[in-house]
């Protein structure tokens, strides 16, 4: 089965510069996991059309889906919008349906730069759930999320239903050994079962243990196979297992 | 003055798949703003060679100072130094200093694995500061820290005072009114006061404002004069205002 997978694009000073830390991409992290997509690059990037154009356009052609988050507001560094349509090479045109939302929404009230956040790159897909009062743009496989993290969460689960894969499943086994001692044993299990991604996490802190070794497929009976080849292997320097489940 | 620039790249599926949260790109965030580094960029790669030297090839070409975080032990899944080799076109050789502080190191205990962390891109320098047993290699502007973040701290903490610079000064004007209200306002203030860095933060949960516009730049007589501007031209929409300190 191929697995789908995904980029995350976070455009923000905010994030470079320190003045808060990053939530949405540690929010898509677990959720795409839980999807069984595989997340295969972060990339943060400063408010620079040129910059974020760049990022996205590499992300499209590298991943299934782009996620990109920020810089979708109506003030001057708000530059998500252009940076997507100079990467797609598309104008900005006002999209109606987005533009009748605004005016209804605002009503007397509404001040012309609000409509700005109806400038999409032509041709932009609309993703409507009827979750949500507010859409989600889509260019390609690219989908444009807020920054605002509360903003973030709720536009991507409403949207969420659509990246629904095979899950993954994921088991540990932890050594008592140093992972000096126990690479050889890796690289046999690597060269064998080639189906399942297997990672060696050494633990500086840890009570009882060195390494704890991660193994996973969207298999089961393949990471089954790959722990037991890695328990034989590893013998007493096993401290405990966690099966996938 | 001229601003020094820096990216970072974290080198981990652990951070991916969402084994670990990442904490060494948020460490270092802090520490080169602190320095006066200008971060501009963040990358989180697979551990997949290719893709790890293409990374760190751009962002060498586009920072002045590259971090990369990980995948330096013994194991399979270590590739940072052949994806950095790849990344200038050199070969592998073995450090012969290194060789010597690991043989010297485990004596007897020596496995011929831990002799990897002595394979080195061919000319890689080597930061040994004084306060730290283990050298940080470097390759052009590439500096190579491990991926446990005790370590990771310590090893930068030890080589940082190459990369202090003059640092920025930060104000923030906290505005009462929406972001489509101040826009024309922030836009005003961004054009007459080009060196200074402007950015505006809604904030949907806070209780006495609706934007945190922060103002920045290492001339501080540059930013007061931009929170001057800013504050005029907002007026009765100020909420309070936090000078540069």
């Amino acid at each position: 089965m191929s697995t789908r997978t995904a980029a995350i694009v976070l455009i923000g000073d905010e994030i470079l510069l320190g003045k808060v830390d990053d939530e949405n991409a540690r929010f898509l992290i677990g959720e795409l996991r839980r999807r069984g997509v595989a997340l295969r690059r972060i990339t943060v990037v400063p408010d620079v059309v040129a910059e974020i154009a760049e990022a996205v356009r590499e992300a499209s052609a590298r991943c299934d889906y782009v996620f990109t988050s920020g810089s979708v507001g109506p003030t001057h560094d708000d530059l998500t919008m252009q940076a997507i349509a100079d990467a797609f090479a598309r104008p900005i045109v006002r999209h109606p349906v987005v533009e009748k939302m605004i005016r209804d929404h605002y009503g007397e009230g509404l001040d012309e730069r609000n409509l700005r956040m109806a400038d999409l790159p032509e041709g932009a897909e609309l993703v409507l759930p009827s979750s949500t009062m507010w859409p989600v743009p889509a260019v390609q496989n690219v989908y444009i999320l807020p920054g605002i993290p509360a903003l973030f969460r709720r536009k991507f689960l409403a949207i969420a239903e659509r990246f629904s894969a095979a899950p993954f499943f994921v088991a540990a086994v932890y050594s008592a050994e140093d992972e000096g001692k126990i690479a050889d044993a890796l690289d046999a299990v690597v060269a064998e079962h080639a189906s399942v991604q297997v990672g060696s996490y050494p633990k500086l802190d840890a009570t009882d243990y060195r390494v704890k070794v991660t193994l996973e497929s969207k298999d089961r009976a393949a990471v089954d196979a790959a722990v037991d080849a890695l328990c034989a292997r590893l013998g007493a320097a096993v401290v405990r297992v966690e099966r996938a489940s």
